[in-house]
């Protein structure tokens, strides 16, 4: 299937060169950029991209794209899922959908009416280890999930001026987590209690953010999880999980750059996790676009759709406000036949 | 230096044995029981225990013992300390001092007011893991502390007549991971948040105690404490502790019972956690008397006070207060000095 | 570059998939197979090669092609590479060169005479774990290597009728562990003492091989290399290496299916080894057509040359007559100037 | 049981202070000496020791001494044992009994016809790790055995005066890894190859010993041992084993002196293997003396007896001949029955 990309910062560069890496079922016809700079050029040459384009509208026209990638910032996404569905074309979106869940809804609303797929942007769900523990959970080899452990450290904290649009560390960071948390626990989440502090950099304060938070998520069936983050890590990019449930425990330590080990006098070494987000998660990418090509030709379930963002940013956005108020924030039961 | 034991459940025994296997400095030259019972006195012999009363106060009586260990239920502790203290003895007692922290600063004050040494038995400060990772830590290799995430599963609840006197699993269990927090930290609490939950067996409920339970502890140093505790453990005796600094991150795994890897088809396997806290503790609680011999010997400070039995009791209590409130509680700052 | 294979059995395949799966600099324009069957053409459309040939001088004659894989059965590489070179290709060619080191020799001639780059398939110089341990014992962190420890256990042995020509089990399989320890040790192998049996299938006996080995290297700087080797491992594919020297020592553990743990009632689960060696070595596979096109393009030495298969051939070729002679088998010096 | 113990060498002073610390069923009557040092006497009021002598005979006559722990220079060993015996204690004797074969089967004839047992310091047996591997083996876990790996490093070497009677490298040291491989193989030794070198300081081989060695065991069932031995290890002392067999492998990793990581930038650390042999096998030692007493008592077979330490001299004398003359050297069949 041809697909476009709209949007070639960061995460829609990222997405056409690992595109190009591995064999997906998805070949990336165009890429529509807000400005034809010339360094854009260079890249897409590098990268495969055959056709530049600065108007996001010759994607949705072409009649040869099936799918489009939208790696926009993020108050732009729903409009583009809106417009995309209308023009038939199966929706990939980076998370947040939008800030605003009733946004959220619309876009889901309208890939339904449209019979267009919509996935979002949960890489995590598709990495070999959380996915593994996340099988063996539901097939029961855990039994009743108890407690769940996430941990996300990133090795340093995005540029200020990318703060302020961000929905600050729960909607932009933890929102991984969150999710993780509803992969895992195979429940929903009924109520949060969030901290968050500035510990490394007073300028993330005054941006109006954290740079490291908590929180504790209580499911419907029981479990809770307990998450940590923070948006800067000395020996790499950290990102854990533990669920221990009435059978035993599963735990996902990070990738490794070697499994070479090092022993010398007075103590023995071992490689740091591999990081950052690129290359950790390259292969997950890889395997969210496959399956996402799956689910466009009808063949799998759409595995992480508008509705698990929606639940991520509901609850992400209770967290933000149970950190600012300091007190637990019960979630309306939402369920995803009701939405 | 001849002590005395006073009670003979399972950690006087525990601990009259541990006497008897390591080299401490401490000799038990008697144990007072409650009741003289006949299987008793051939647990003594066997223990190398030579003198046996059921008048505890022969220990306080006896010149020839410098110290007591007292390992009664927990709400005769306070008086007890008192009595020890007011006959000159050194006390080494099991936690809680007391579940009302009035007491506890009674008991406090008459030991300084006698001159003499005041243990708690947080043995945990003397495990060879836990203790690595505060003197790292106090070296300042970690930097500052941000997050600590303490985990300890128990094998299985105890009986639960145990529990309506035991203060709950926050007072009883949880209790070594918040003197782990702040062992850890360095730093004061002062704020908690607490969950409990009962997942195991309803009969829990009833006697009016969780099973599992969560809680986050703000320090004043802006270090985050995220604890989970559970009475049932499907794999063993879990008991690990994170670090996260500025500079880099500890981890302490579990001990185990070898160091055996056997791989067949599809997995490998290695061998389980040691359980339960005895042998887990074993040579903890035989560094832990040695500290203690040591201390009344005037060679070296006490290493678990009153002071520290006193502020792991507060934020028990308050934990307690938060799970049954469902909100944050704030802890009043108290100093060493000031009590 | 544009390159051609010829030859399209297991390991020909393998390599035009890995040259489309990953960016190395080279791109498949031809395969030469010996008969143009249907099956070769279905695989050939997916596997994204354009021309299929049966006549491999189709290739050497295509001035578009700038070197050749060869990839047929052991007994024709070292007239392909003669071939090739003198058609002004350079040349990769999997391992064995030949079974005879004349015929390496005529064949490093060759390449030489025409100027073109003749690199062997020792793979395992370019993963990741036995890199490293490589660069950092060249870098000294390893001070004086003593002793080499190489394991490699396949998951089951090849098909009969595979063995007669393979040279048998020192020259087939024993080679990639030979040449590890020459790529660890930094030195020349002065002596060897081996030893083969049959323990898993009668019917290698017959076929003229052995199914398990075990050699003793003796370097000329005083290193010892133990290698042991078994055609049939019930738990996967296991290939280590470690290293030890006077500084410090070097492990290399096998690389994992997932980072995931799993804690039981009486054990903990950790993944088996990737295998077989496809994927276990589809990133170094990748990383040595990439090295491969640097050294066709001058931009690097060749690191796996026609010396490397000289000298694992003459290793192997002694190892092969020690465990037939029950005796140590000594080399003459051979310096890379002196062939 | 009461114990003597005749020699208070290192490893004499070492069992009695295992013995005072660990309940093991025996205990430390008197100690024989070849001189009555001043330090012997702090030593011994330190060790709990009651009676030093520097007469064995007094040990011998003394009626409430039920056996001898014979802690001399190797080659008093088998007198020592004959005197013993006939004066009807029971024996446990360091390795080596003897560097003559002939007087080990002398030494075993005399307490065959005592009927005392005789026991050999084979210690490993009693480590937890390699005898949980015995035990799975032997409970048929691992098939059948096919190679077996066993590496040993010491610290340091011991001091050169030591070496001469020592016996070299191949009894002295690597008689350990032979005792491990014959205790996991199940079966008996064939015939040897060894090699021995001089790689950390020339006055080992003026002294006329070895550093560092390996040697290649066949066993008559078909399995395969490689050993590797180093004198002198800088990250500490190294002793693992692994066993691959027709259904798995196991493997035995080092003892860690804490299970804590620290995660660095750029790697993450974990601990040094403990040693030297004391404490790594402290729990060895005292389970040892645990299974001897047992044995005396006539509750338990013994566990490393003195065919044991003929079948590991005779291996190690033929490994000497080996090394020294080249070649690999055959063992004629012998039985424990026809000894």
């Amino acid at each position: 299937m041809d697909v476009g990309i709209i949007g070639a910062g960061r995460i829609g560069k990222t997405h056409a060169e690992v595109l190009r890496r591995h064999a997906t079922g998805l070949h990336v016809r165009a890429v529509a950029v807000r400005q034809l700079r010339r360094e854009l050029a260079g890249w897409a040459r590098d990268a495969g991209v055959a056709c530049l384009t600065n108007d996001y509208h010759d994607l949705l026209r072409d009649p040869r794209i099936g799918a489009v990638l939208i790696c926009t910032p993020g108050d732009s996404h729903a409009r583009l899922i809106e417009e995309a569905a209308d023009a038939g074309k199966h929706v990939f979106c980076e998370k947040p959908v939008s800030l605003s869940p009733q946004r959220v809804v619309d876009a889901m609303r309208a890939a339904d009416r449209a019979g267009v797929v919509l996935q979002v942007g949960f890489q995590r769900r598709f990495d070999r280890n959380f996915r593994l523990m996340h099988d063996r959970i539901v097939a029961g080899g855990l039994g009743d999930v108890r407690t769940l452990k996430l941990t996300s450290r990133n090795i340093a904290p995005p540029p200020l001026s990318y703060l302020p649009g961000s929905g600050g560390i729960f909607l932009d960071m933890m929102v991984h987590d969150i999710d993780m948390a509803r992969y895992l626990a195979c429940s929903e989440v009924r109520e949060v209690y969030a901290h968050g502090d500035v510990l490394t950099d007073p300028a993330i304060r005054e941006a109006g953010d954290y740079d490291t938070a908590a929180a504790m998520l209580k499911f419907e069936n029981g479990a809770t999880a307990l998450i940590d983050n923070c948006r800067q890590c000395s020996y790499g990019h950290d990102q854990r999980a533990e669920a221990f449930g009435s059978r035993g425990c599963l735990t996902a330590d990070n990738e490794r750059a070697s499994t070479v080990s090092l022993h010398l006098d007075g103590h023995a070494e071992y490689a740091a996790p591999v990081g950052p987000f690129l290359p950790r998660y390259e292969q997950a990418y890889a395997a969210q676009f496959a399956a996402f090509a799956a689910a466009c030709a009808g063949d799998a379930p759409v595995q992480a759709d508008g509705f698990d963002g929606l639940q991520a940013l509901r609850i992400g956005l209770a967290a933000r406000q149970s950190a600012a108020e300091n007190r637990p924030v019960a979630l309306p039961t939402l369920t995803r036949g009701t939405v």
